[in-house]
């Protein structure tokens, strides 16, 4: 797998006339060649390909790395690499200018003068964007933690828990259940929170009445899983259920356009326009999703600005939200990923509201 | 507070030659005006200072940001400040180029092809090392949650526990005591994996005879607190008890010597030298410690590199650890403020060898 990928690089660099590229961002370093350790660099050349890391890692880095040479350095992996004689006759880089600060790079510079550097931004995205089976099946096992988690917590979920008790439960129970790690700060957004997209858990207590969104996932195997949920402290009101069922609506409209080959932005476009239909639109503030990978936040943006064809294999979010500031909100998101026919949902809790 | 460090930042810009300096890294803007959230920039001015953020965190930045004028912007910040006029008769712009990708500073340069961007590194570093009262009062905070954490899972590190159900334990009960969230994944490493100094949780459960080195903290308030400590589940070798009195003797050798004005390399050199004593140097693999702050690792590394005087104030940790590879590893790690006497230790649990 690794050999293949470091192949289809190597493909794009000589597409491009590089002679090499230097791969700095650890998510694409895990893809392109298995290092899983939070400092290392790739340097992909037209004929091979070399992976860098220091001495904490050797021994990881030996076991885990494949495609590529395994050196290991001091702190300094550019002075091994140019000592090493790794860019003797490379002339031409191309590097992460999205994932390099502009400080390293003037180090580079002053190592390597001889060196045209070649500024790309998201030079790996449709290449990572679409998942294979391995991929998938880390994705799959992400989720069903997640959701099991979700299913738990619905019993704790009674007056008097406080926002970050429920955030702590969630956090737990995904750990002990074998995820690697949490994919993000897991959102509790109570009562008038849950208004806030991004609310982070605060000490408020629950009441009989409030909305809580739930949002949350995590990693296994390096790929994460994302999803969010509101339910209501019983009793619901009717404005609640009202905008619950649009939210619900308008993801639905989404889902069924959700197919490879169509834009984000036309599935944003669904979403929305649903939520116009009700009256609701002005109130969902941000875009309609993401793609979900070895980053819960990756290539491609589903939103409006984005016209290009997503490609069969891709993993996305499909997340419409109604916030009415200082009431309530609601938002839902599933994980899906796009086939030729449609899609397939990874996200398998049902998405009648809950009343608890 | 803000208001004195906005000025504190204009009197080094003026200094400096600058027209404004642009700060990106979100714990330089925390530090700087009180903003909390994950999207922000702040542009000091000599002037005065403006802080621009996205729609999302509206009422957060108005509530949170002290010292400098708020505007909410769509996504593109630069370009909203640039068509609010903050850049007219602004020339010579410092940049955290440590904390700037080279791509976003291609964007920055083509909308404000009139401005001259200095790059500067750690610009902010000596600034943010010296903690003032409330900065203390929140490490104190989040340091004495780990503390009582470590203390109630002491009583679970028994045969048959894994280390990633340990390591679940630790997360929940710091968040279940009010932690924001950890300052990094808890370190629970048994048996020979104590012998790594970045070992990851695994599902190795613990045995008899195993040593186990527990290193985390957590973030209060945004302020960091990091401790490490490793315990034995008897019965000991000698060997173990061994090295482990070594490693202490190595951090009170350092902590000696610790006082505001000496440099990181005499601290590191004590340490060193300590081990040395014993033969056991050439396993102390790492250096003795790092700044703690609004970042678990933040400047000073207390590195034999680092010859600068240390400044009263300043938070750092005293880390010595010995690691006999595939066999097992000792580390302790108090996190202390140098003052002109001396040091205040921040950590409060005892260093002699738990025997569980």
């Amino acid at each position: 797998m690794y050999h293949a990928r470091i192949a289809s690089l190597q493909a794009r660099l000589a597409f491009e006339g590089g002679d090499a590229v230097l791969l700095s961002h650890l998510p694409d370093i895990r893809w392109a060649c298995g290092f899983t350790g939070s400092n290392g660099m790739l340097l992909v050349r037209l004929q091979d390909a070399h992976f860098l890391t220091d001495g904490r890692y050797a021994t990881q880095a030996h076991a885990e790395v494949q495609g590529a040479h395994c050196h290991i350095s001091g702190p300094d992996l550019i002075g091994h690499a140019t000592a090493t004689g790794l860019f003797d006759n490379v002339h031409r880089v191309i590097f992460q200018a999205d994932h390099l600060s502009f400080a390293a790079l003037q180090s580079f510079q002053e190592k390597l003068p001889h060196v045209a550097w070649i500024p790309r931004s998201g030079w790996l995205n449709e290449l990572k964007a679409v998942k294979d089976a391995a991929a998938l099946k880390a994705i799959r096992q992400a989720q069903a933690i997640s959701e099991t988690v979700f299913e738990e917590v619905l019993a704790l979920i009674t007056p008097g828990i406080s926002e970050q008790e429920l955030a702590a439960e969630i956090v737990y129970r995904h750990l002990r259940r074998g995820a690697e790690r949490m994919a993000f700060e897991p959102i509790v957004a109570s009562g008038p929170n849950s208004a806030l997209p991004h609310a982070r858990p605060t000490k408020r207590r629950l009441r009989r009445g409030d909305v809580v969104v739930l949002d949350f996932g995590c990693y296994v195997d390096g790929y994460a899983s994302d999803m969010t949920r509101t339910v209501v402290l019983g009793p619901v009101q009717d404005e609640v259920a009202h905008v619950y069922q649009c939210v619900a609506a308008a993801q639905e409209a989404a889902l069924a356009k959700a197919r490879a080959g169509i834009s984000a932005a036309e599935l944003d476009q669904a979403a929305r326009a649903a939520l116009k239909a009700a009256g609701l639109e002005k109130y969902f503030t941000h875009s309609l999703g993401h793609g979900v990978g070895l980053e819960v936040h990756e290539w491609p943006r589903i939103a409006a600005q984005n016209e290009a064809a997503l490609p069969s294999g891709v993993v996305i979010t499909i997340e419409p939200g109604v916030y009415l500031p200082e009431r309530f909100g609601v938002r839902l998101e599933d994980l899906i990923v796009l086939t030729p026919e449609g899609y397939l949902n990874l996200t398998h809790v049902p998405k009648t509201l809950y009343v608890l």
